[in-house]
């Protein structure tokens, strides 16, 4: 099975891959989001693994964009733990470290460790698991980078500190994408409950969010993420984000749909799937 | 007036200060986000402007948890047009530009540019401004930087092209912050509508979000943002991020937040403020 991800292998979205389908899965670079979606619309890969939020830096709206865009189907979601490491060619010890390679925000999510150590210095780079690549072929003296686990494994470079992150309640929320009306996948850690992701948007009036909400309320559906987006070139009108506890077959769930529908000026159903645990 | 700001001299906070308090407001630089928070908390400076959504990128939940760390009045909000310019030292051609420096995320903005003219090679820097100072101090050969008009003006450099980012819609939202019990500041653009902004929380039980905007509904305000945020420690349940259309002391919004205070767990009202224009 092949997989679309953006970044370079060893990314954190190729781990992604591997807590959603395992280590069997195969994947497939591109550098942009945009390429990610038009490589499973084509066909050249079988399902796409995309972050939609992270619980520092919130939605990444791009890849609501692109999901509004394309036709197709969320059969998975997991969540992922950022956790960053300081990683060198084999043979170099900490005290040879002298300058950091990594993405800016890598970077700037390890002050703490960059505070302890000041004799080294912070080179921004391209992107975290490029970072590794980079050291281990190039060699620049007293390089190391910041970057995950499997990036070390990848590159076959070696991990010199572990969780260097300042914040360890950094996730990132990813979802697996195949074409429509593709069945969502078992979750492999047991029965977690079903999600259901929406995208909707109303008129501009006082109470218009309340209306579409009451189709969910008066069904005791449990709402677990909520977010407005303003519409371009529509001021003060939005788009919403939902997602909700439960499958669109559910007699509940299809109710409220049909009811949110009646109220909602446009809504489109994203995939129903398990909880990631 | 002295105003913190996150960035180097020349960064969009510091376009964001001139649009809220005019060119005579003097811009106090800081590495980091809380730092600009402390800086206002121990009086070293009079005010703090701080980037709280984006429109490509979402909200900046780090400056929501400092918002509720601390406990300052936002007083106005302004809206900044994100525009990246190619800029480089006075007497460079655009035909001798070889290679750009700026922030990764800068140069990912920009990527029709770099399609359209593939000799050039990017550079990921620390900062857009800062890739300024930096082309300007070092004069690398063939160097120019991506950054705001602003930066041009800053360091003495010369903007080659304008406006190069791939999406004009790019618009971050700032909010000038001032001691607790500050006025709001008049909006010089005239009579547009108040904005109030506030956090709460509630239980977790089906309905809970619905029961709490009755309390907007039923009193026909006008909701303009909200966003649910996952609470650290206690799944499934949620901070609300809530801006609505009204001032704190309109007797609607008074007997509102009265009842919104009843059904949430928390409330905490963030500031009333005039909507930027």
């Amino acid at each position: 099975m092949r997989v679309a991800f953006q970044g370079e292998l060893g990314a954190f979205s190729q781990q992604a891959i591997q807590q959603l389908l395992g280590a069997k899965a195969r994947p497939v670079p591109q550098a942009r989001f945009d390429q990610v979606f038009a490589a499973l619309d084509k066909g050249s890969v079988d399902a796409a693994a995309i972050p939609i939020e992270n619980t520092l830096h919130g939605s990444i709206h791009e890849n609501y964009d692109l999901l509004l865009k394309y036709d197709f189907a969320i059969t998975a979601e997991a969540n992922v733990r950022i956790v960053h490491n300081l990683i060198a060619p084999p043979g170099m010890s900490f005290a040879q470290v002298r300058k950091v390679y990594s993405h800016p925000v890598a970077i700037n999510q390890c002050l703490e460790f960059f505070a302890r150590h000041k004799r080294i210095e912070r080179e921004p780079f391209y992107d975290t698991a490029g970072s590794v690549k980079m050291i281990m072929e190039q060699r620049p003296p007293g390089g190391a980078a910041i970057a995950s686990e499997l990036a070390a494994k990848v590159y076959k470079a070696r991990i010199l500190k572990r969780g260097i992150e300042d914040d360890p309640q950094n996730y990132t929320r990813f979802f697996l994408l195949e074409p429509a009306g593709s069945k969502p996948r078992g979750n492999r850690k047991g029965q977690s409950p079903w999600k259901t992701s929406l995208v909707f948007s109303t008129k501009n009036f006082p109470g218009a969010l309340f209306r579409a909400l009451s189709a969910l309320a008066l069904r005791d559906l449990n709402l677990v993420k909520i977010e407005s987006r303003p519409l371009r070139g529509k001021p003060w009108e939005y788009l919403f984000y939902l997602d909700l506890l439960g499958r669109r077959d559910d007699e509940a769930v299809k109710n409220a749909l049909a009811h949110l529908g009646e109220v909602a000026d446009f809504l489109r159903v994203l995939g129903s799937y398990r909880a990631a645990v």
